[in-house]
């Protein structure tokens, strides 16, 4: 068993707006330092193990997990660690 | 100027319809592989740097970044690389 750990975030432009809400809090409750604030996605998965599992994570990434024209994305394959 | 990464899980044991939806699309594509997905969030913020830079961060996710009831947080603080 694995666990893959998918980042999905917005593309560097794109307009964030749940970001510049989470800032424009942050700077009313007083935290004045807070400059900027973009919000991702993370997306845990545990998944038997195979031969072509990474290829099979970019597809899954590609066809759903992340939007191609506003996101990125990354990944991460573990050993998934027995609950 | 620094760059905090503050990553936002569910909590073990609340329940992730988000994340049920995800591994059952993703069964439904062919991807029998996936047993279990959960989603959190990824909430990146530029700061100012100051004194007790930590202190506010983990005041900020108390406060604003994460629901103390459903949601588990933890945050790392770096350089901001310039752009």
């Amino acid at each position: 068993m694995k666990k893959v750990t998918v980042y999905v975030t917005l593309k560097a432009g794109v307009l964030d707006p749940q970001g510049k809400a989470i800032q424009e809090s942050l700077n009313s409750l007083g935290y004045q330092e807070v400059k900027e604030a973009r919000v991702g996605k993370v997306i845990e998965l545990t998944v038997d193990d195979g031969p072509d599992l990474e290829a099979r994570v970019k597809d899954m990434c590609d066809k759903l997990l992340a939007n191609p024209v506003m996101e990125d994305y990354r990944f991460r394959v573990e050993e998934a660690v027995q609950a």
